[in-house]
């Protein structure tokens, strides 16, 4: 299933892609209907992002870049300078949509890179060049995954019973996705699993979403709210435990949704393995632990409302942090695209953004 | 506020309480509509206490007790073995409501005790018995109410910020509440207390009940989803925390809300009191330890319907413990109508029992 992809977008040259469309699942709308979001308008793509029609760290990163490409691809521009002025105008408006996942930025920067990096070619170029970019984000992301599942899938035995938080599934990535990557390729392989979904308050990304795709592979799952994860841990119910991240810090303090340092306290105290999956463009390398990752705070009424009605008095106090910091003491490991990192984190890390800038020195 | 109370019920005679009914809030249609159930017949109230209408451990027993004496009050028979019989079945069918809170044991157990008690009383007499004893039981948690109001408001510093779960307020006894008791003290007597109110899935007794009294009495609250309370616990913003109980096993294992045990690790983990409040009536003393308690499981649909709405999809398994038990070494305290207890909780208990039992045998 891919989360996100082109449509009307044939043809080899810029001028033909004028129709090229970005379509998009609208997860707010599942498990109840399958409603997709068709738009050539990259201000759409922004609205989706904020509004959580699409959401999960690479699938974010992802809708990005095809939002400055689609940009491109609208633009009637001809001079560069004005060209390049519409991008930066696109990547301001699709930067300032969610301050948590990393790879919002990473995939937006490494967009600027090529539109600020090629003053040799003229616009039309510069829009194939776009959209390859976008392109490639994409397909490395969607290599990611299927490396982070087949790497996780060794981790996990005949007969394991997983717990997950929130939706780090196909709909958080491109496909396949990164908690559930490992989890997918296990079943796949013949392995008997079974998975405990946090239902994952406020939004439900877990009851709503990661249920659905569990479902739609035929792996078995049990749905609870988020404060029976305990209680189950407690009764041996729990083999292991995989989340995804949002953004991960150089010495490996994880931002997830909110619910994941409670999980992760619970799985130390009944010493059960905790993973978290993300490829490496949710590592930021910049921020040396997790106290500097902002944290979204969302709307009251996520809390106070439901499908419309409220459910709590007017005039109360409310929190709504949409992710939390998990420090990496409670990590066992982290699944990437590179492998599964163990303790100490920060040297592991360290190692394999070491390797890539010695990579692209070379 | 009370909870629950008789209404035209005036006179005298037994014969004059013909037209008695019981009020009581019905509280699944809070915050927002303030509706009371007004019933003379007891199968009500079993249904009330089934669909939580009144729900809260201490006010379980108190409605059982209404109910008996309610199916007295209405009876028709002057034979006082037809009439036994009748309060046999009402016992029998409030006593298969709910299987976890021990309150509902306790309250038809006396009840029981009045009923067959008494041989030489003829119906009107044992008519004015059942109603004098249901009352006593509604005076006694009262009173205990405002005892662990006292005892436990000295637990309560100025400032102290306070974590609660589920609802343990007025609405879950007959008034004051038992977690909520001492907070409400605290305050009358002028400290400052900031609440946070887990909202607790999947009926949302904390956003719909909890937040509702305590705006009411002017105590600031702020609301938190289930996830939300480990990650608020790490950043220091919790001092304390009381939760109420729906059994207490002779050891101090605490049968409570789900999610209770997940606060307690929590607590634990971040080296913060956590405090149980419920009055004696409420310690299972024939239960040596918490893994004798029945644990009520509730129907699926609570956790993948909101608002009659559904939010995950079909097929899949779920899970629904009403309960989860705590064991005594994550509590650091029990407030109960006679004081604090603490560890060993079990010579504690044995303490108070004992001193029960002479007094009853004296």
């Amino acid at each position: 299933m891919r989360t996100i992809k082109w449509t009307d977008c044939e043809g080899e040259l810029a001028a033909d892609w004028k129709h090229c469309k970005v379509v998009l699942i609208d997860q707010t709308k599942l498990p109840n209907e399958e409603v997709y979001i068709e738009t050539s308008d990259y201000t759409r793509i922004a609205e989706a992002i904020k509004r959580l029609s699409i959401r999960g760290a690479p699938a974010i990163g992802v809708a990005a870049a095809f939002g400055v490409a689609l940009a491109g691809l609208q633009s009637n521009s001809t001079d560069p300078t004005r060209f390049l002025e519409e991008i930066d105008e696109a990547m301001k408006v699709l930067g300032a949509t969610r301050p948590t996942a990393v790879n919002l930025f990473w995939a937006l920067n490494r967009m600027k890179k090529v539109a600020h990096g090629n003053p040799e070619l003229d616009v039309n170029a510069l829009k194939k060049a776009l959209k390859k970019e976008a392109d490639d984000i994409a397909s490395e992301e969607l290599e990611m995954s299927r490396l982070m599942g087949q790497f996780g899938s060794e981790l996990i035995n005949d007969g394991d019973s997983i717990l997950t938080h929130c939706n780090a599934g196909a709909l958080a990535t491109v496909d396949y996705g990164t908690a559930l990557a490992p989890i997918l390729f296990a079943h796949k392989r013949g392995k008997k699993i079974h998975v405990y979904a946090d239902e994952t308050r406020p939004l439900l990304q877990g009851a709503r979403l990661t249920t659905w795709e569990l479902a739609k592979n035929n792996i078995p799952v049990t749905l609870i709210s988020d404060n029976m994860a305990g209680y189950m841990m407690k009764q041996g119910k729990i083999d292991k435990i995989i989340v995804g991240a949002d953004r991960i810090a150089a010495n490996g303090d994880v931002a997830n949704k909110i619910g994941t340092y409670s999980v992760a306290v619970l799985a130390k105290a009944h010493e059960i393995p905790f993973y978290v999956a993300a490829p490496i463009s949710t590592i930021d390398i910049s921020l040396s632990d997790g106290s500097k990752i902002p944290i979204e705070e969302r709307s009251a009424e996520e809390i106070t409302h439901f499908a419309g009605a409220r459910v709590a008095p007017e005039g109360i106090g409310v929190a709504n942090p949409a992710f939390d910091v998990t420090p990496n003491q409670l990590i066992t490991g982290i699944i990437t695209d590179k492998g599964v990192l163990g303790p100490p984190f920060d040297t592991a890390i360290a190692k394999i953004f070491d390797r890539r800038e010695a990579i692209s020195a070379s």
